[in-house]
């Protein structure tokens, strides 16, 4: 009866816990709170949730944790009842390692897709239940591929199946905007928070595919790759299939516990 | 771990359970299995499926039918276990009876909505598990509004928010096509099935909101109202409030079985 299972009504968190902390703690769940604002679901307490996690997450060096929030059980219809209270569902999973698909970083294959993702302002940006695009698009995935790049429904490159995108030139680093489709994944979001700090020449601009092949470098972005070259996008290699040394100290902030607001933890 | 609550992955039929029997099945179970093939999704055998039905609603006069089929349980990650089995939930519930929100015929009251539709052709015209945009569509519905119309990304009117949409114009019916956003309702199928035979002066075309409120009646259509009229849309009343005589038989066509293909029943 919950209207996750029903209608997709909900969101989650995919978080990188290592060293016995959940990574970029505070980017989680302020982008989980803004996902419950916007779709208009109770937010769980910051500090309930933290503690929450920590229970689970004691004794475990390395994992991966879900947290899932729903607005609820319902009887049949979209119209939430207004009774209901959100459920919460987390989760604690094995740290997946290094092998395929958490690729070596010098082995991350790409493919284009030819999965378009749908134009929905209303739902850019949050990280909510509603994936049936990602999950066509993984179907696309040629074997010993691991990510697929998807363009919006203008044919432009909005982000990976599971990632956002990180464009390198010459001068310069573009990230795709975010306004009709896509997650705005933690790693991205800390790399525009940072990038004054750290004279990161990073653009968010509309791009187009052609840009793809011309560039230096293409990496991928999410909470437990933190920032990985891709070497291949369909065949063709990049010159740069490494993570240059500005985006070293940004890829280890990945995979740090952010001491950052809402909880003091 | 299933991936309907998960992603959404999967999809539903609500069916209308009139004198014991399901109405317009073989018209459900070939959307649900069209859905299951966009999808990838292996489909469920049609006649286990009546077989299971059956029993559910074996004793009742009136009902209403839930069908679910999801891809199965997996890990966490969009990509499906390849060895992962469907999963099929039926559940049956009581009729609605005649009160709100199942309106009186001639008390069916719409308001437009704000939320529009995305625009995303890989799922248009299934009735998929991914219901957001309809659940916030819902939120918006004022006090004793029971139905709400919803336009696609370009302000064009495409559906209700748990129906299809009926115009009457002086000389002919039209109904908005579903190319990039909207669920081809087993009612609104009849009606486009059935339109030579009854001489139905029924298109398929694009329209605008300001077509609404020239239209001599609007209806809304699903498999639990049938083919319901709209006494208001906001503040403007329709000269014809009622369901005309073309359309009776149509409506009762609704909650008929339908002897037809699939199942032998």
């Amino acid at each position: 009866m919950d209207r996750a299972c029903q209608y997709g009504d909900g969101l989650f968190e995919t978080i990188a816990v290592r060293s016995g902390r959940p990574c970029l703690w505070s980017r989680h769940v302020d982008r989980l709170l803004a996902g419950c604002d916007r779709l208009g679901i109770a937010p769980p307490d910051p500090e309930l949730l933290f503690a929450e996690a920590g229970k689970l997450i004691a004794g475990r060096e390395s994992a991966v944790l879900k947290i899932v929030i729903s607005s609820g059980p319902s009887k049949r219809g979209y119209a939430r009842d207004p009774q209901a209270r959100a459920t919460r569902w987390l989760s604690c999973n094995d740290w997946p390692g290094e092998g395929p698909p958490w690729a070596q970083e010098d082995e991350l294959l790409a493919q284009e897709c030819r999965t378009r993702l749908g134009s929905q302002p209303l739902l850019a940006g949050i990280k909510h239940l509603n994936r049936l695009e990602q999950v066509l698009a993984s179907r696309e995935l040629q074997s010993g591929r691991q990510e697929g790049v998807l363009c919006n429904q203008q044919g432009r490159p909005v982000e990976g199946i599971a990632s956002n995108i990180l464009l390198r030139f010459n001068d310069h680093y573009l990230t795709p905007p975010l306004r009709d489709a896509g997650v705005a994944g933690t790693v991205r979001q800390l790399l525009l928070d940072q990038r004054e700090l750290l004279g990161l020449p990073l653009h968010v601009s509309d791009t187009e595919m052609a840009s793809f092949y011309r560039a230096e470098g293409l990496f991928m972005m999410n909470s437990l790759r933190g920032i990985q070259p891709v070497a291949k996008l369909g065949e063709h290699a990049y010159p740069l299939a490494r993570r240059p040394n500005d985006l070293d100290r940004l890829h280890a902030a990945c995979f740090t516990f952010s001491g950052e607001p809402v909880c003091a933890g």
